[in-house]
């Protein structure tokens, strides 16, 4: 594929999911004002990276992509919930998300936390209740089971815990490390896995496409560390320098900003590296780990 | 079965949950405060309800109780983060649970978030991973979807924002059922329900065991709201007369104390109406369903 059409397939992918999620909201019966809340932070934007992952793992082994669609709207809405639970006033206590006020702001804090729990667990509803020969139930399981872990207890809320922890204190690379494979690495890696599940990836293919994930996952947070001192506060839609003041551990600060940006390029060559040795149609996959290291917001 | 021996069953039950809980703890890898601030509210005690529900029901239908013990222990997860998340200050804003401080007062409300969110995560996992063939791949997706209704944005959830919503208002009869039939009731008739999926019911036990768990469902919340009035502050652990205090609708306000205790003799009357139609071995249900009428915490 050449890159406009990787870009025209990756635009009609993120339509697919935008408009699958706004199709799981509406269904949904009970009080107005929850899905509101819910729906308020669905349907804010954002890059829907994890989807794309999800979708062009997918198309990349030969699949048809919308088979992942109800898997990569579970996976948005636990990112999703775990953006409103990480805003809170007792957890980042951030006013602006995408540059709109975030959850807590705009429903109350007692409605947020349960926007949250509502989409955690209506994630999980969306996989269970696939309905599709292609994606066997043994399949499903995985799905579900390899998605609790990713977000559970050894997986993001690790990550996030290990953050909170962190805080304050000087932390070596590998600790630093610990909290981003889990925080936001996890995730990320079972986008790619959720993919390679559902196209039916082979064993070989599947450990490519993980160690893919797993250095675009680090990539991506090194970016995310750079941007909080280099980016424009209008792009990312929250505030910049907000690490350095909340004496956050940073790749930067470990690195200096050289080595960070050193070290970005090297996850993103090794991402590269693994994603050709899965010998699967890996343009669109390519294209989105080069957005990922330049990304500006 | 004699009593004598039903109350054996139900407390080797107990043992059993308390057991299977403890080791699900204990194999988690990653944080220790997490795993700390999980296990606390896990391991509070309480009266365990929900699994011995669907432990029994399983019983009933001459299966091994064994068998739901996976289920059961994630029942009681999405219990306890419920209960986690309901004490925090933005919402009931409770110190003590069950004679003990409440999560957040120990651990901190970011902790208490978080060791919600990985309890309720941590549930789906369990079932999802659960490789015995008695209980076949559908099935488990079924457990699944149906504990994700139950709990999520139109079970659970559903019902704690419109007891949030309904605070200081007053509500029809028909709109205190819906808060409880969703807030506790679901989960209740979930655990019932989930039994007979494991048990293998019929299609006419299924629906006459639903019945006996709605009714029981909301026998349960007239006790407590009864409790709430009556009930000796040591015996339930937290403030009586709260209810009251917080201006919250209850079946005494609107039916008067003794129309409450007949409304609550009517539901218990109908729920063993419908257990004795379901044709199962009811003998520890109904002694369940009396221990609700009648328990006083």
């Amino acid at each position: 594929m050449e890159q406009r059409e990787i870009e025209q397939f990756l635009n009609g992918q993120k339509r697919a999911v935008e408009e699958t999620l706004s199709r799981y909201m509406a269904r949904l019966r009970g009080p107005e004002t929850l899905r509101r809340a819910m729906a308020y932070s669905l349907e804010a934007g954002g890059k829907r990276i994890r989807p794309l992952l999800l979708l062009a793992t997918v198309q990349a082994l030969g699949k048809d992509p919308a088979l992942g669609l109800p898997v990569a709207a579970a996976v948005e809405m636990i990112h999703t919930y775990s953006l409103i639970h990480d805003d809170l006033p007792s957890m980042d206590n951030d006013d602006l998300r995408r540059g709109k006020p975030t959850n807590h702001k705009v429903f109350g804090e007692a409605m947020a936390i349960l926007a949250g729990d509502a989409l955690l667990t209506y994630a999980f509803q969306l996989i269970a209740e696939i309905d599709d020969d292609r994606i066997s139930p043994p399949v499903r399981l995985q799905l579900i089971e390899q998605l609790a872990q990713a977000a559970g207890p050894e997986g993001m809320v690790a990550g996030q815990v290990a953050d909170m922890e962190g805080e304050g204190k000087t932390l070596s690379l590998a600790e630093l490390e610990y909290i981003h494979r889990h925080k936001t690495g996890k995730m990320l890696q079972y986008s790619v896995r959720a993919g390679a599940l559902i196209g039916g990836a082979s064993t070989e293919q599947q450990r490519e496409l993980e160690a893919f994930a797993d250095h675009l996952g680090l990539a991506f947070q090194i970016r995310d560390d750079i941007l909080d001192i280099e980016g424009a506060e209008e792009k990312i839609g929250k505030r910049v320098g907000s690490d350095r003041d909340n004496n956050k551990a940073t790749y930067p600060a470990l690195l200096t900003l050289a080595g960070a940006k050193q070290t970005l390029r090297v996850h993103i060559e090794e991402a590269q590296r693994h994603l050709r040795q899965a010998k699967v149609n890996g343009a669109a996959l390519a294209y989105i780990c080069e957005l990922v290291a330049a990304r500006d917001h």
